[in-house]
């Protein structure tokens, strides 16, 4: 098979595919409260300090810390009450010497005071007069301002994934507009003679489009915009067409193809045709998946090759190859500075697993809590069925320098 | 602290508060290409087998396996070559004795084969003459009908969670429309005398809503539509208004409480006001978001009751406590028979930890991975500090029976 002579672990192979094709995305202007998994364009700056204004973490008293210095159960300091701050205002007075002022939890300080006495520790003596039981440190029970972050002080970097603590913390300083990436556009192109849409009856020998729509989903899970292309049959002709056409649409073209080694030459010889550099590689050490091809494509106008990534035509390795290269090529087009985290769990797996030296394997495992422990079930099949992967949990992981696993053996399960 | 008299731990409290609510979602068709994140409402079975006509795996030549027996590369066998199976199409030709058929991955097996030889098996010894290099067992290289699943087996069962896999085998079966449990709408109310909308200018005292919007995040990230309710001052009527609204119009109301224990209080009080059972508990033994409430009404006209939670007014609370309480509420809402699997790392703590014995404490971590090592570095700031989550990850467990942690301790990591 001269296709997969030189077979590289996925890790590497992504790494030097990303290496050959560049992120340009552009730029829009969006409001931050409708920002969820968007990507900043810009250092944002804090237009001032948060808090703004100093800020009671608790039930009590301000005071001046001094004041209090000493007290105890045994021997109570008392002090003057001479007003209650109330929620979301300026305090209308001010704490001299051996006054205290009633403050509720996020109620700002009053002018003159450096602590908060919880109501805890204090008692009313009469009424005006407060019986502080225990000595307050200048600071105690105060966020301060600027405690959160500083005026002018970089609060998000250019290329974060706002998640929802982002979006808080933006609005939280009056930020509601933001420069963020434009989402990569992902073509999606189905190939292969046998395949026919989804709302079709299938006659002997066909079989429906699945991978246009789950593809669609995985792209769409991770922040990119799909675009479907419809089901090209296995020509040289229509194929170029539909890819070419994808190319200058969009910023990421994915082909499933047909499942014959023929078709799966056929993408191959169309990513070569479409422009430089074409086919980067050709065939990956992983199972399942093995027959992916990785190549980028300058078209005629482009400023630079656009990557196009041809998955096995299967629905379970097209799924597990989406998600070790067309993932992380979403992340990288869309501009993002570390790719994001992939939610993965640790198991124990329930059975002895063989794996040859140099592949990395993934397993559909189906995933059982017991107290603490975790247990991951290989669930067998051809990687051609689907209902493998729809009745999985997730993927566990067997790394390249692993030759095989025994029942018992801590793994890591890629959630699906 | 009356109200905290009996502290449960989170997990014990949600359970018993999901008890007392129902789980009656609406159902509605929809198109399953569109059916992500969604919940099925019925047993799903498959109307035909899959596949539904006998596939090859490999690219080669379709032969009857006993003809092959005793094949070697010393010893091969002649097989005489009577045609081409055609993807997408039942083979032209019928295999008879010492017959075989060129074949391509994917393709169906002429009727009389019953296995496939890889084409790495065989020699074309002269034009319409195969070698067979290899003997092939009966079904070897061969999907099976019904392998992946066989007619009217239930593939997809009530209550599951549609992700990619599940579309695709939907579709697979020709399954274009799906009936599913309409999306829990969920009520989100702000409340608090000192909360201003995120674009306003603040005065002194005054703080911005983001609860509104970050827990909008999050309701839509598990498959609820949240609904704002906009910013309620701190007395009673008013937020009796609007939580009666609220919960006649959603499956549950979110409300964040004023930060002030009064302000607490009154949100306990209103829920206590709108219906039956009224408050469930009041506090739950965890760090953050011990002022937690969670209470259901039973609504005048209503068939059950209702839940509500009142969550703590500071943003970090708001979330984890949203994390815990409000995420696994939609959950069942939707009609989900196993709670999603919440993505979690395992990693090394960095630091020495300590913990209350009984208390469940959720400390915000930051990530970094070395070789196979990923650590966990805890980020220290007071519990209202909104870009202290903002920096982190996750959030690292410390379970309630557990009193303290040693830096290199291995640690679960919640990803926020």
């Amino acid at each position: 098979m001269p296709e997969f002579l030189e077979l590289l672990p996925p890790g590497i192979a992504l790494e030097s595919f990303l290496d050959k094709i560049q992120s340009a995305p552009e730029v829009e202007k969006i409001e931050v409260k409708g920002a969820l998994g968007r990507v900043t364009q810009e250092d944002i700056r804090a237009p001032h300090a948060l808090p703004s204004f100093p800020r009671s973490t608790v039930d009590g008293y301000a005071v001046r810390a001094g004041d209090t210095h000493g007290a105890s159960e045994s021997l109570p300091i008392y002090l003057n009450l001479v007003g209650e701050v109330e929620m979301g205002r300026k305090a209308q007075f001010t704490l001299g010497p051996t006054h205290c002022g009633l403050i509720h939890t996020g109620g700002m300080l009053p002018s003159g005071a450096d602590a908060v006495v919880m109501l805890e520790n204090t008692q009313v003596a009469k009424p005006g007069e407060i019986e502080v039981l225990r000595a307050a440190a200048v600071g105690e029970n105060v966020i301060k301002v600027g405690e959160d972050v500083l005026e002018s002080e970089i609060v998000i970097p250019k290329g974060s994934l706002l998640r929802a603590p982002e979006i808080g913390g933006l609005l939280a300083l009056g930020i509601t507009d933001i420069h963020v990436y434009k989402q990569p556009r992902v073509a999606i192109i189905s190939s292969g003679d046998e395949v026919v849409p989804p709302n079709a009856d299938i006659n002997p020998g066909q079989v429906r489009d699945i991978n246009s729509y789950t593809l669609s989903a995985l792209v769409e899970g991770v922040g990119g915009i799909p675009k479907r292309y419809g089901i090209i049959a296995d020509n040289q002709a229509d194929l170029y067409e539909a890819a070419s056409r994808a190319l200058a649409e969009c910023d990421l073209v994915v082909i499933t193809a047909g499942s014959s080694a023929s078709a799966r030459d056929l993408t191959s010889r169309v990513i070569s045709d479409l422009g430089e550099p074409g086919v980067i590689s050709h065939g990956v050490n992983v199972r399942p998946g093995k027959p992916t091809i990785l190549g980028a494509c300058k078209i005629a106008g482009g400023d630079y090759p656009k990557p196009i990534i041809g998955l096995p035509g299967n629905p379970v390795s097209a799924l597990v190859i989406a998600i070790l290269f067309v993932e992380p090529t979403i992340d990288y087009l869309h501009g993002l500075q570390t790719p994001q985290i992939r939610p993965q769990i640790k198991a124990r797996v329930t059975l002895n697993l063989a794996s040859k030296a140099g592949r990395e394997d993934w397993v559909p495992v189906k995933l059982s809590s017991e107290g603490d422990t975790t247990s991951a079930e290989p669930i067998f099949g051809k990687s051609n069925l689907i209902f493998t992967l729809a009745r999985a949990d997730g993927l566990l992981h067997i790394p390249p320098q692993v030759t095989g696993l025994n029942a018992g053996d801590e793994v890591e399960v890629l959630l699906i």
